[in-house]
């Protein structure tokens, strides 16, 4: 593999894989909350070349096995490494979860999950001995994925972690914007507004459309962790650090499914307003 | 097996099967939604035996492929013909458009669904050429199952499907009484208000809880029809059809799941207030 440093001769340049800083992020869900971590990816880096993987078909990984939630993660990852990524983002709470082990194991690029930056930027933002609230769905609460993660920093931070089923398909109706979205973030927070919260983390790939819902329950006084915008931040910085970014204006977007990707693109354009051109099949 | 009201003697115990009057009726359903059915069954039917399974391991099934879906009905089916029951109630949706035929064909007893019910019903509270709204899941929705069905009647009625992802949940969260629910509601089925819906079927086990709810945003005009309510009165009408009614004054109630015995146990509390008792496991 080429790196950076040495220019290649014109001569070279044929049959060679790109160079490794051309070379895009591959990023997975088992659906299209990704698309959050995708957005932010985008905003933040322009000029990087961005393949994104949603298994429509096998959607949502919270009710399934570890067993098949790591097979999955592994296949996937696989399929983007063949298209020479230079990063991977695993942009899925369950599988950050459950596989990002074991699909580290097989990687020959940095691999990245949702949970390790949002509990760093929730340490950040509570003082020793805080407290964190933690919402996602009901298998993420269920897995204590970030309640792990936060007692393995030994902060002394309090964490509450709270699930909220009705979010997703909130979010998946487009009604982020509709004062029911309100009357549901009021039904599942409000509770929490009295007790003091340093920071509540969107344990969701979902919950970013939902972040000004929430934070206007909460109040100023707790800061709203958005999963998708510190990975972004976290996946800058992997790269800065690697010399690996994209010095270019206009990075390439591609988006691949497994499943249904007339409705994916549908639903990535009316949720988030990305435009996604045709979406690629890729069945297991 | 004893039976309540006839005392058995000692010599008789041995190798008898219980009349065909006294075995159980069988219901499942790929998680609890089912109990509704199994509430209407136990309310129209106090004295009959009812043996419930939730599949609480697979759910949901609407996200299945329908050769899982078959799998997993012949599956169950199996497992409640071995106990011996007189009538099998598919209290489930998506196993009743997909799985029906198939169950029918192993079946040593009566099958009946929730769909042919429902859909009878409907056709009933609509003139020729009435509206019939169906709500249901996305992926009931998405099968057109309660289209097809209300089609073959060639009754002329015009048939709109209108999928509510918030429903189970709301259900689930134990919300069906708070004004949320209503707003819900509201935001689904409002715009139908004025499109003088004769009939709406409440084409998903979970929905009855939302019954007075939908009923108060529809308005007089329209007939909500109650699947659980309906299939609970075939299977009535069923089982006196053929003389196999049970005379005894109060019959035994048993569940069994195939994941998550306690969680199953507080909901059907919680939400239906039926109080399951001791809930039996079952892995396939």
């Amino acid at each position: 593999m080429r790196r950076k440093t040495e220019p290649l001769k014109k001569a070279e340049v044929r049959n060679v894989c790109p160079r490794p800083a051309q070379r895009p992020i591959g990023i997975f869900d088992s659906g299209l909350g990704g698309l959050t971590v995708f957005k932010e990816l985008r905003r933040l880096l322009p000029g990087e070349n961005l393949i994104y993987f949603g298994d429509t078909a096998r959607v949502p990984y919270g009710t399934k096995s570890p067993e098949a939630v790591v097979a999955f993660s592994r296949e996937i990852a696989h399929f983007l490494f063949e298209k020479k990524i230079k990063l991977l983002v695993v942009a899925c709470n369950t599988a950050s979860s459950l596989a990002l082990a074991a699909v580290r194991r097989d990687s020959p690029v940095p691999v990245m999950g949702v949970i390790a930056p949002g509990v760093e930027a929730a340490l950040k933002a509570a003082p020793r001995g805080g407290r964190i609230l933690v919402t996602g769905t009901a298998a993420t609460v269920k897995s204590r994925a970030y309640s792990k993660a936060l007692a393995a920093a030994h902060s002394g931070a309090r964490v509450i972690e709270k699930a909220c089923p009705l979010f997703v398909p909130l979010v998946e109706e487009g009604w982020c914007a509709k004062p029911l979205a309100a009357a549901v973030a009021r039904e599942y927070l409000a509770p929490f507004r009295k007790r003091k919260i340093d920071a509540l983390i969107l344990g969701c790939t979902h919950y970013p459309l939902l972040k000004k819902v929430i934070a206007g329950v909460m109040g100023p006084r707790t800061r709203i962790v958005d999963s998708a915008r510190v990975a972004a931040l976290g996946a800058k910085a992997e790269l800065a650090a690697r010399g690996l970014l994209n010095p270019a204006r206009r990075g390439r977007s591609e988006f691949i499914v497994s499943d249904a990707p007339e409705k994916f693109s549908s639903l990535a354009g009316r949720l988030l307003g990305i435009k996604t051109g045709k979406v690629a099949v890729k069945r297991f």
